[in-house]
């Protein structure tokens, strides 16, 4: 880990930083400033004045992206403030522009108040063609997501959530072909009731999920636990946890077919493995050290394991997800991420790995794989079209092309 | 003119706008990620978080701008609103990149409420290393950037003010060597009182000008006029006109040395350059049609005529000082751009043009003289050195050099 210290503190160093600004057009002689800036911009300007859908064919921001965040749950380093944050979204934003193609900067916003973070990105919204909220703690984030989707109308996307939950879900559906087991008849255990644990619980919920059973430090989620709740455990306690069961990790893991740690190293024993139903299945996503290590793991029984790491099978990487999420979104000019075109990236993502490919150890593509991010994107596109929230003058063709 | 538009239209169409944002590291493989991401990117964070000034060590923030409009006053179209100003704000940034390698991104800020201009600024402020304020209306222009100056520690710009008074400043520098005066004995008429009207008088005054007398469309502006006055206008009142003089732009540049027009075309007669002094210097800055035309200008009698435009001689042309002005500040990490430093500007523009070269049609320089920027920067820096605003660790090596 030193090794790697060094190296990336020199890398970013050395670089001052992981992203530059090109100019896309040619500035070498008056002619050139004339035509791009006073006095030939006028006219773009007034194009776009008379019809502001047209910012769209005349600027940028149909494919510039936000990244943006309070600095107040940066990777496992806690409140570290935004100026602290920024090499993680300017690194964000260096993967949005290395797998889509897409023009992203990071915006680390000044404030933990989730109102002033909502008006901020509002302000800014004829700047931007998407936001993708990210590193934003619990439960701020589910507040400013909502409210920036409901006011907006761009793309919004909280990664630690959905991205998460996304790639979650597609490794999911190939674990369950590999133990033939289906969604519907499992139990599922999620300990962990952050952004990303309750994205993946909501997200599993409109899969057809037999049961979950959230959990968060103190325990077992249920219907009015009296300590420990906030407003999204309160209305997820009402869809999840069937049978009302109480108690730890250990106690509510016994029978589960899945479980899903979104939380801490060592988390989970080979002990809890060993009561959970035969054919377990262990997404253990705690970074940089998991819930359980794989090979613990399947010593213990369980048949598929996936982690957060690159250097173990299985990777839930959300590199998977929010580019090709993005890239669809922005290409139909979508004002939303909704949650059909959230299931169809799940289903680009799992449909990637063929049956015969299929083995415990590969369920989940790997994040260099190429055509993730065109099968995604193509998806995510239809599935806007389909559910009516694509603007785009290529929609029709889109649209062809889709039958 | 119909080239020119359809020739705009067509290049900013075709490249969907004028910027895009590239990676500076490399991204190809899983260990790329790791340095660059998770788990790597913590590394980072944690020296920023431990010390915030090391943000400019480690992340693009100490080279990246931005171009802030609500649009409200954008070219001669008027308040276009956030959305239409996109193409101008996107220009600005290219030429920030093209002229001065600097990352620049537009921010349009849909609202013309300057407290909420102000707000979504400072909450940005960890993530540039600068902010140019950009085609915002007067006198909210004033107040927004008096605001941010007191409130940011990170230097803040608006160039439709200061930009314009740096060039002309620097072109009536060398305009009175041709004519053999001083800027002392000079009398002044400014005619149009917005952002730049008022701040050329307000460089020019701290000069050491002879006098002014500030027009706006209802004639000359003197202490306590009883119409048409705002708190800008009332404070230049108590320092400009000391004859108090009233009328019309005609009564009053009777006798002028100098006309400066920041108002519209065809706002100066031939009838009016003749009642001025002998030698008069006529800066007729109206964009696209000037207030009066050169040769109408001479043909009246005026000796040193500038203009705009790019196809007449001595173009006041903004990019002449804004790249360099923030290069400088930003080499340095300044923390403001104070008026030593844009009187620093102002000399190292003029200074350009030897006393050999200059001529009537020869006193400022091209706007693709490549001397300019780096003459400017480091004038500038040296100011912010020399001023006690400058923060960089390289100071100590720049005073070296300065000695």
């Amino acid at each position: 880990m030193r090794n790697l210290r060094e190296k990336s503190l020199f890398v970013h160093q050395q670089a001052k930083g992981k992203l530059r600004v090109d100019v896309k057009v040619r500035v070498e002689n008056k002619d050139d400033l004339s035509v791009i800036y006073s006095p030939g911009v006028a006219e773009p300007c007034k194009v776009i004045h008379a019809n502001p859908d047209l910012i769209y064919e005349y600027t940028m921001k149909g494919n510039f992206v936000a990244v943006v965040s309070d600095g107040s749950s940066v990777l496992g380093l806690g409140n570290i403030g935004a100026s602290a944050a920024m090499p993680v979204m300017e690194g964000k934003a260096a993967l949005f522009k290395a797998f889509a193609g897409i023009d992203a900067v990071p915006l680390c916003i000044n404030t933990n108040d989730p109102e002033q973070i909502v008006q901020t990105i509002k302000l800014l919204e004829p700047t931007f063609g998407g936001v993708n909220l990210e590193d934003i703690a619990a439960p701020n984030c589910f507040l400013i997501e909502e409210r920036l989707k409901q006011e907006l109308s761009i793309p919004v996307f909280h990664d630690d959530q959905h991205g998460t939950a996304i790639v979650t879900a597609a490794g999911l559906t190939n674990a369950l072909k590999v133990v033939q087991k289906s969604l519907s008849e499992c139990k599922v255990v999620i300990n962990g009731a952050g952004a990303a644990g309750i994205a993946i619980a909501r997200l599993l919920l409109s899969m057809g999920v037999g049961d979950i059973i959230l959990c968060d430090s103190k325990g077992a989620i249920y219907e009015n636990r009296p300590y420990g709740m906030n407003a999204m455990k309160e209305a997820l306690a009402k869809q999840t946890n069937r049978g009302r069961a109480q108690g730890t990790l250990k106690d509510v893991i016994k029978g589960a077919d899945i479980f899903i740690g979104v939380s801490v190293a060592g988390a989970l024993t080979p002990e809890m493995v060993r009561s959970m139903n035969d054919n377990a299945i262990v997404f253990a996503l705690a970074n940089p050290v998991p819930e359980i290590m794989p090979d613990d793991a399947k010593a213990a029984g369980a048949t598929v394991v996936a982690t957060g790491r690159s250097d173990l099978p299985n990777q839930v990487n959300n590199v998977l997800a929010f580019p090709g999420i993005f890239k669809g979104a922005l290409q139909v000019r979508a004002s939303e991420i909704n949650e059909e075109m959230k299931l169809a990236a799940v289903s680009a993502i799992a449909d990637l790995i063929g049956p015969k490919e299929l083995t415990s150890d590969y369920v989940i593509p790997n994040p260099f794989d190429k055509r993730v991010v065109e099968a995604v994107a193509d998806a995510v596109a239809r599935a806007a079209i389909r559910t009516g929230v694509a603007r785009s003058g290529d929609v029709e063709k889109e649209q062809e092309s889709a039958i």
